[in-house]
């Protein structure tokens, strides 16, 4: 018997801060560790040098254009038909590959995405699914959207909340997942008008506790927090930003000399502790909503943070994500019509 | 020659979660350290049990009335016409204090002092000025509005950067405050409909560098942050969250038996390091845009806290602090009608 074909994930050779060393470094460990095949996109003649001689497992595919990181994203996309990302997600629809992951401009990932998978029936926008670290807890909990559509109407966050909910299973291993909504308040008056009307519509949402707090994100508290693309990019770069400045603090204050080389080995064992908050540690987000899988790494992604992309993008197609959520938003429908 | 007189401060001694008893301690703390009267207000017969038999420079007006945490903001100010937070604010407005201070329910004490003392010309809605730490630095940053007004015009976000870049000069001692608006991402055309609308209207004001991101709060960036008070609120309590988080876990690291007895040398080092950033010593927040000084503490202040925002309080009025912005804001109009 032959064994079962291993997925092939399309991966974007050419973007990230580190692209292409570390993405193309991340592919030859991905193709040893996970037990798929990479196609490597971008421009052979940036990636084929870096590849090595026994390269089994990546093939490349060639794409002459490069959307950089300050590139206007969805203008960037139609006019850059032969960049890197776009021939990417073009492999997945194609079936050329099962999944894309990319670490460059998040937009224009976001934006080849949804061009070329289209959108899932009875969802109006995607939207970025966030795995959140809980510093001290075994576990994570996802920030939707954290910056794929800004100044959503309410009922998208009613069909993010039933995308994350379902997504939550699959990621989080959660069988029955909560979800808050975001808010300036816990009570179920608090919030902007978007908020409000949001509230209403949520209350019919399987697993909806509420509105939550700032204070609840990458805390032991509900599994999926729901706000819109602005709010959600906002408050997950205030928590890496918080984060870092408390962990710089702490560092300064084992730099005084009166705690001696016992000060190395505790920064050694606080990075240990601290290692499932950094980013590249993440796996990255999934963009929910298309109908394709697209998992987007941070733009400093080493190529550890490939490996953990690549995981999560094989994880998504063993799951059938685009399959679960489809019908997810087609059982809401459904409850709704009836 | 007589001494000249010592400004009055009424402080609402009925809000807070620590009420009264902390509030107290507060006030009797504050009159010994800060060269101030305090006026305080609420149930007598809740008061003077906690008083010292000299209480020389605090004096109590009577209020029946509570405004609990959880009353709807809006319609206990108008409702509870003898309560505390009232009361407070009416002694500001009849010149019988030059400042108030309160530490209960946010919502109505800015209510109260915005019904009671009016708007300053010019100002559309009154914004929350919370001084943010910067860990390691040692200075701090203004986040306006924090929580005061949701769905905010662009317009409003205008008055209050120029209200924040006045205050900015009394609160943070800077000659020339930049300002940054909060959005997701860098770039000018980053933003929901609201920041790409004020990004516009904030080019003409002195000092605006333009976007900043959600980790730029707290960090050594520009010295004012404007947003909406939506956003601020959710920002705000994620950095708290954030940070108690990593903290948590830091302390579980020192709580391993391997560090020994220097782990509570280091963990009281590491409080003493980290003092700027407990919010009772932040000194609370202004109310930005009413005709008199209202200075708005955290719900679970202490006594230490108390006398923080005494403090700031005071300062406030020594700096005149409301003519100051009153004509901030007059100049700014003269030259856009000129």
């Amino acid at each position: 018997m032959e064994p079962p074909a291993r997925p092939v994930i399309a991966l974007d050779a050419m973007g990230g801060d580190r692209a292409p060393q570390e993405i193309v470094a991340g592919a030859v460990r991905a193709v040893h560790e996970l037990d798929v095949d990479i196609l490597l996109v971008g421009r052979p003649s940036d990636i084929e040098p870096l590849l090595p001689d026994d390269a089994a497992g990546i093939s490349v595919l060639g794409a002459s254009e490069v959307i950089a990181m300050h590139d206007e994203p969805a203008s960037a996309v139609r006019s850059k038909r032969d960049s890197s990302i776009v021939r990417a997600a073009e492999a997945v629809r194609d079936g050329k590959a099962s999944a894309m992951v990319g670490a460059g401009n998040t937009g224009a990932t976001m934006a080849a995405a949804l061009l070329r998978f289209g959108r899932i029936s009875g969802v109006a926008r995607p939207a970025i699914a966030v795995p959140l670290p809980v510093p001290g807890a075994n576990r994570r909990q996802l920030l939707v959207d954290a910056g794929a559509t800004v100044d959503p109407e309410a009922v998208w966050l009613v069909q993010w909340a039933l995308l994350a909910r379902e997504y939550a299973r699959v990621r989080l291993g959660v069988d029955d997942p909560s979800i808050g909504l975001l808010s300036n308040g816990e009570e179920a008056g608090k919030g902007d008008r978007l908020r409000k009307e949001a509230f209403g519509l949520l209350a019919g949402v399987k697993g909806f506790t509420g509105n939550v707090e700032g204070g609840d994100l990458a805390r032991p508290s509900v599994d999926v927090i729901v706000t819109d693309g602005f709010t959600g990019n906002v408050a997950l770069k205030t928590i890496e930003g918080a984060m870092l400045g408390l962990a710089g603090l702490v560092f300064s204050v084992l730099d005084e000399p009166e705690w001696g080389e016992m000060a190395d080995r505790l920064k050694l064992r606080m990075l240990e502790a601290a290692s499932d908050l950094l980013p590249d540690n993440t796996g990255g987000a999934l963009l929910l909503g298309v109908k394709g899988v697209c998992i987007i790494s941070h733009g400093s992604s080493s190529a550890a943070a490939i490996v953990n992309a690549v995981r999560v993008a094989r994880d998504s197609v063993a799951a059938d994500v685009v399959a679960r959520l489809t019908t997810a938003i087609a059982e809401s429908e459904t409850l709704h019509a009836g």
